[in-house]
């Protein structure tokens, strides 16, 4: 069930059977030669849409702009500053709350985005702790990429050239779901370098075409619906094993 | 063109022949109860992207989640404070500016965003006009449901029953955009109250269903896809116009 | 009755009258040649003061300095960032409803401040809107010059000239309402140009004496008086239809 | 020469022989039983405004509600919050500099704004202190009733009951500026309480009228003139020191 | 006793005797050729932490990083603009309230944090006094070097040269404080420059070597302790005054 | 070498060798019955201080409130919001680089900085991805207890009841660094319950005496010493290499 699909007295209905909510969060921004700016986000959006799907829980629109300084140095990345991100991660929480939500699932996309969600958590918990009430609503971050089986799933997938941004089996998901997206791109050191990541600057200094560690041309629309597959079922059960805590 | 299913060097390569994008923006908010909560989003979205796809213009991601709080008193609607709003569509413009980009066009599909974008694009323009340097991009805001010949397109459509909230209008391009999200539902009174708009609590009593003075019952995809033929058409004469300003 | 020159326990007495007060917002920025730079602000100044002194309601402090970033191309003007407009404007609300105020109706000058203050009103709202408790006060912006048949009454005076910044109308209201600052001064081209509103440098190439479509020669204070007299009648009505609302 | 009735050409000029201006800041804040809500604002602007038609220096609009939470306790106080002030000064300094004013003066007449504006200057010059360059600009708050030979000439004039809030001699500069708003009104205790301040309801509970130590019922219009005459000359000596300096 | 080296069951057992709490706040700032960088945080904090022993309250964690923009031009300098500043005291203050602390009690060793520590507790306040509750707790600001008696004791000490920053008595209590780090350096001219204090490029500029009028190299911690003893007996005074008003 | 007791002319000798310092940062929140509240800003204290002697590297002031929301339920715990936090690690990095850092190395004693620590090096990095230059400086972020070798040698040292929070390795650094401070409690059970972090409340309830799943009854100065030896070693070698890096 997709809450942007749904009318509110569905959504209502709904609230009467469950009071959780899972949030896909994503990122706009660089995935290599061959990986779409949407990657962060569309990857998180179609698990958690199978997985509504299948298991009959709400999924709230994409938060599709996340903390991605560091790609800024690549046309089509778009960032929110850490103190926006925190902010806006709030508002939604609040809107969330106001309906009777009690636990919030976001489902990452993106690395650069656990520092600021956590802090946006933090932000959001420290009003009630200053108040001294107890919160009423419990908020969890969980990668996609890190559900329970999927690490070891897309090591025994791409045992070389995984890496750490742009990766094959991201890029497998989004070519799963946006089949005619897919990119065809010779790409040169076959195996990206790795490194730190700080600034803009820096990062493409680092990593010229956006990749790192890894090879991302092993993507196809098949490995992704194995990932999905996976990720899915994984999914299924946090959200459940979440939503009754 | 779809900036979040493009890589890169695609977008890199766009920019040598464009220096424009339109960005939809819209809200997650309820439309009455046979309207999507994710209506306002969805209806920029999908003519934005018909339109960038027949003219050759970059899409960027939609901005989904817009100023709602007079929403709030109805399950699922998520707002934005003002001031965040402006903080994150300045955080959307920086960017884009960063990566070149001299027009950036929204499309919008909520009133209520009217008010906190323009306060946005004015705080935008605050840092040249402090600085006293030329600003090197323009900005612009337009909602679907005016460009030119809309209106009179939906009133010869929609004689009766417009209204301003849940219009049948909106309504009809979603259910031609997602036709499985149509929903059947029984309204009372046929036509919707009318009046100011304030707070959630005072908007919810006054609009008990939702809807502002329309009758959304007339909505069809099929009547869906006329406006948005019209729209696209519209938006592509609006946006050529304003690349070339 | 102005708020600035009554005591405590004279807004006190008001306050078991009437719940309303009238706010004149403003800015101080350019007005072309012959234009002073408070013309925003004097214009709803006076007409609200003379209202409120025929109708016997309240009139606050003149917030003078609004959102006016085009203008810093020219000396003298002074602008807030819309974020700190919005803070500001909040702060006053807060003030006034601490107090008791349930009605407060901001008379504008300056089409630079409609979004920001609109956004302000939603910020407002927002902390209710979020908690869920019915927001025991409203809020409402009008510009002077849209009042109930002001834009009639000054087409038939300056049927050609009027324009849109540093207008006839409102010079001879600021020359009504301060006959010693009147100034004449050549103006060419007679009507000056038009064109959309950026950012400051962009703005006074495009509008180098300031003027938008204007030829402001034709103020006189005789004017101002009637425009003021038109106006006080017209605000006198829509206040009162406010407070009782 | 008042920024607020002059045109833009006319500032133009007189930044060609000056480059430094006074911005009167006050509050607006109740004033005991017979003191005017705008006291504060009306004190440093009527002086500064007859200093400067005296000595032609130019006076710019009046920033005319500060901070006075402790006020909030009694009707028609209006405050801002110490961050919303810091806020709202930064955007007038910035925007005098912007014209190329390089001496702001703010003539104060409220002791609560004496921290925040001071604040506001150390944040405005915090952004010239990180970057390492020399500050173009100077700025300076003084408080009108500590100008040289003010306060002298106050203790003589009002031997007993000068206090610290609501005092005669305020009371008095209002009464010469606004003779029509001057009030008859008893009050018991002749000297009012003294003692600290902090919040609303402390303050109210502490000083059930408003007044700290005083006694203004000895105020008259004659003996503002004559603190004006006094002020008006030891401002013109400030003034000019300062924009030689 | 000190908050940092007890338990939270001891800080439970304090509370139930005693709701007051003394928090040294200082800067890290340049203090000329032979003061250290941390004396403003050394003076208050060994100050209070004597102090607290003998008289047995409570001394929480020093502030140690203040207001000091205008000596950033000097290497080891840091400081908070004033708004975080604001932000940050404020979170110390709620937490301390939220434990029932209802006296907090701010000893200052910086001339630099006088305005924002006022505006901070004016925005502490302003919550209340907009909500129209009263108050819960006491706030004060308190300079070690303005204790009663301290000003006499250092006059007689330093005849001459005591000047306003690098004072031979601030360098003496953290020679005593700290005696391994004092340092013998000639200094010229032996009285430093006096003036007003602006950015850090102007302070560098009229005070070379970042003493105001002092002359330091009198500093000794014998003298140090002399000053520490007599602040020490006039804070238990204040302090235990201010946990009974 | 610490910063705090150094003048700004040994600061200034010290950048002509070294452009680097060390930051440690903690935290002031309850820490079991027999831990310190100042625990989590006491051990990167010692160990930056003991290392920063033994190899030369300038230690900064110690951070010592961080972001510990979750504690407020325990008297004496301080915290910042999240974005406060943001906000002063951003001054604290401008002043540093204003003064020609180009290293900063944050030693971290708390779990709860790791998320806000890392939003503000994106806060900070953005400025200069956004503009597009170089950033000039490198930041990082390294907990105490995850340096190389010390998570294996407090297993060692404490084979069970280590647990996460006011674990027996950190109280022993704090008893090495505090000898007087050490406090012997009978605590039960054992062995602390374990469980997420969420508000204030629920931590309160999850963990009546503070601990999570540790036994810290096993605490001591010489394991302090022990591990304070450890982390000083580990320290200097991450340092070196990032300083050179």
């Amino acid at each position: 069930m997709q809450l942007h699909q749904s009318s509110w007295p569905e959504v209502e209905a709904y609230l009467k059977r469950s009071r959780g909510i899972v949030i896909p969060i994503g990122s706009t921004e660089q995935h290599g030669p061959n990986g779409l700016l949407g990657t962060d986000a569309i990857c998180p959006e179609v698990i958690a849409r199978e997985a509504g799907e299948e298991a009959g829980f709400l999924v709230g629109p994409t938060f599709n702009v996340g903390s991605a300084q560091h790609h800024l140095g690549f046309p089509g990345s778009i960032t929110l500053r850490p103190s926006t991100l925190i902010a806006a991660v709030n508002d939604w929480i609040d809107s969330l709350v106001r309906h009777g939500f009690t636990r919030i699932y976001f489902l990452n996309g993106h690395g650069g985005n656990i520092a600021p969600v956590n802090s946006a958590f933090a932000e959001s918990y420290s009003a009630w702790s200053f108040d001294g009430e107890a919160c009423p609503y419990q908020l969890k971050l969980e990668n996609w990429f890190t559900l329970p089986g999927i690490q070891d799933l897309v090591k025994e997938m791409f045992p070389e050239g995984e890496g750490s941004h742009a990766t094959p089996s991201e890029v497998s998901v989004t070519y799963y779901a946006c089949p005619d997206a897919q990119k065809s791109v010779e790409m040169s050191p076959k195996l990206a370098p790795t490194g730190p990541i700080r600034d803009a600057a820096d990062y493409r200094g680092r990593f010229p075409d956006g990749r790192i560690g890894s090879d991302p041309s092993q993507a196809s629309p098949e490995k992704g619906a194995r990932i999905v597959k996976a990720a899915k079922a994984a999914l299924i059960g946090e959200v459940e094993a979440f939503f009754r805590a």
